[in-house]
């Protein structure tokens, strides 16, 4: 098919350079990506002049419903890059495939992880949560105690402090969305708000932070301040309506709402208060970077604001000229995302793209913006600011204060932590879409 | 463990009677639900008596990572009830487990279904869209086509008409909520409004009517008001950000948010605008009941304003008296819920439960209320109301309207429509939970 017969765009109202639309006043206009049919078809019997095409589909009874439903079998490539297939005595990371997905919500099958000893198999009914330390009474939960308490949802998402790294490297490496900003993602979660316990054993008013440690064979730890657990951190056990994944936690993890991802430290099971952190290894070597000053990156648990374009992106190439609806998310660690920019002419000019409702803090907010691509050579941008003001980095000014490397992403030291700088896309004549800096 | 040590319960502030509490009350006054740690456990040095026992999962390495993850091993009861488990020559049906879950987000592995034909195995590659019959131009569209037009993201509930149809029974029938109310789940739905395609077709200003059709064997087909596809209508292409499922669809359905499960149509294939409904097979039949008066019950398209109460539910046995959380869902065909009522004494006394914050437009929204179980016979109900100003009926209410029936819900003719009403639950003594009449 693909007969394209209406032109339409004469009437668009442009509201950046090379081509972003006004899209209150995109529709009506004839977008022309459909194909007419056939000669009659427009006849008001409603008999379509081509008849429809039935597939096998249509002629035969289809499968058995399964008690747990799974993807189209033609959706097998929608799947999370495993960087550790085979289970090798180092980290595994699973990436989002953010250019095949829409909307807010990352479906719990292709939520990223990173494990640091693999994917341990917990059993809930042995498994604890026990708060202790600087506390009044220390105590033990059980998922069955858990479940009895006053709970709360949120959607919010979760970022791995090293997502993104790759955009550290002095030349933009070709890589597609998935590769370059996998490692975050978007849930509805539900659980007990931390300060709903610590209401029961009560807190000796010396306690300043809080020692989070997971039951999974590397004992992840980390130190939080005391505030965040008494503000909005989440006991969290449910990740869009069924329990947590493995991958996330099961059965239960720290949600620190904003916080860099390993810090909602996964398989909790315990939580300790004290006047001091614990300086454990995580945060005193893995994540914890030394900045172009000489000093260390410490204790910055902040995912500040970002944003990124998920279509066109690479290796979605645009197959002629014509109307396309540019789209990605935003988020900020700080709150709601107030607006996102649009530009397809490398920062030149600016155009203001739809936020999708609803627009939750510290959660992915999904904005789009339409474009006629005219078949000529553009550069994509997205830029993301949020309610307290903050406003994504340009890359040039985030590496002149956080440095950036010409060694390969494998190397030890690699600076690779809280990258939020813009993210550009080069659309060649061809439809091609790279990775550049612009 | 379950060293229960404190009562606290003295100082709470009860809202309705048999136990409900003021939920902002609650906290403070000792939920008591812990187990204490042995004695030397309150100790500021932070080292709990009772070392935390090591589970198998803390000294091993665990499993690699799945590019798409599944849940864990010990969740495999968490599963929808298949009702045609071989594929018989008749409807199949899948239903969500709602005592297992939290949240208004269904997960796309427990979204129910029902399938006239099996499901389908569409390859979207071949899949075409049409739109025809009285518009100005009849077209045909691809997934690629629309692709690139303006999106929108919407959470919502679908729901089967003939959801919660065994309250019909005369006496209250022995089953879980997943049995009872499973037929209703909540997604989040990306797609192309249908206005935005019926903008690129035109409209012959003698169209009142669409005809939707499905591309599976069954080619269900059911009239859909044309004012119905200009407001709110999509082409739903993806839920909870992946491709829908396709027990949902896939590759697209109509969604129709708010209106009668079958309507939306799934493995969409064409929409027919028309003059007058076409009283297909579905519509004039299958979802076309006899009403008490004679008349039929047909061209209702709204579910009206429900809610179950999850949890506590049948299966799930109180094993104390103490506290926990009611919780569970409502949602309305007509926009928002505007509160929902709970009683623990058989509608003598209600209060208002929590209701979680984001509260959407037909979608599912979860309530919580707390409430202290004294160990004697109870009956917990829940009661919706909608920003329209409907009102959950009580069942006597109902059933004097729209009947009932002594005849086994598979018998031919069962009233089994939009039912909506109160449902009760009755705790005994012993703590279990049993579907009665209230």
């Amino acid at each position: 098919m693909s007969n394209k017969h209406r032109a339409g765009s004469s009437q668009l109202e442009f509201v950046a350079g090379n081509g972003l639309i006004d899209r209150r006043a995109l529709l009506g206009t004839g977008i022309a990506l459909a194909g007419a049919l056939g000669t009659g078809a427009g006849s008001v019997t409603g008999a379509a002049a081509e008849p429809l095409k039935d597939g096998p589909w249509s002629l035969e009874v289809g499968t058995a419903i399964a008690p747990y439903q799974t993807p189209s079998p033609f959706e097998k490539n929608v799947v999370r890059t495993v960087d550790n297939p085979n289970n090798e005595p180092r980290n595994s990371r699973a990436r989002t495939p953010h250019h095949l997905l829409k909307g807010i919500i990352t479906p719990n099958g292709l939520h990223f992880t990173i494990c640091h000893g693999g994917v341990p198999n917990i059993d809930p009914e042995q498994h604890r949560l026990v708060i202790h330390g600087l506390v009044r009474e220390p105590l033990e939960f059980t998922l069955d105690d858990l479940e009895r308490y006053p709970m709360v949802s949120r959607v919010g998402f979760v970022e791995c402090g090293g997502n993104s790294a790759p955009l550290f490297s002095n030349v933009p490496l070709q890589a597609n969305v998935q590769a370059l900003h996998g490692l975050a993602s978007c849930s509805e979660w539900t659980g007990v708000l931390l300060s709903t316990l610590l209401e029961e054993t009560g807190i000796d008013p010396k306690a300043k932070w809080m020692i989070a440690e997971g039951a999974d064979s590397p004992h992840l730890s980390r130190s939080v301040p005391l505030a965040k657990g008494l503000d909005d951190a989440m006991i969290a056990m449910y990740q869009n309506g069924e329990r947590i994944q493995p991958g996330q936690g099961y059965p239960m993890r720290l949600w620190l709402p904003g916080y860099e991802g390993n810090m909602n430290v996964k398989f909790l099971r315990r939580i300790m208060l004290t006047e001091q952190p614990a300086m454990t290894y995580y945060e005193s070597r893995t994540y914890a970077q030394i900045l172009p000053n000489g000093k260390s990156y410490r204790f910055y648990f902040l995912q500040e604001v970002k944003s990124f374009i998920s279509r066109p992106s690479p290796g979605l190439t645009l197959k002629e000229p014509g109307i396309y609806e540019i789209t990605g998310v935003a988020y900020s660690g700080t709150g709601r995302i107030a607006k996102v920019m649009i530009s397809a002419d490398g920062g030149k000019s600016w155009g203001q793209a739809a936020l999708q409702e609803p627009v939750l803090p510290k959660a992915f907010t999904r904005f789009r913006m339409p474009w006629r691509w005219d078949g000529s050579p553009a550069v994509l941008q997205s830029r993301a600011f949020d309610e307290a003001g903050n406003v994504q980095p340009t890359r040039a000014d985030f590496v002149a204060a956080r440095g950036e490397t010409s060694k390969p992403p494998s190397v030890l030291g690699f600076p690779s932590q809280h990258f939020n700088a813009i993210t550009s896309w080069a659309v060649d004549a061809n439809g091609e879409v790279r990775h550049v800096y612009a």
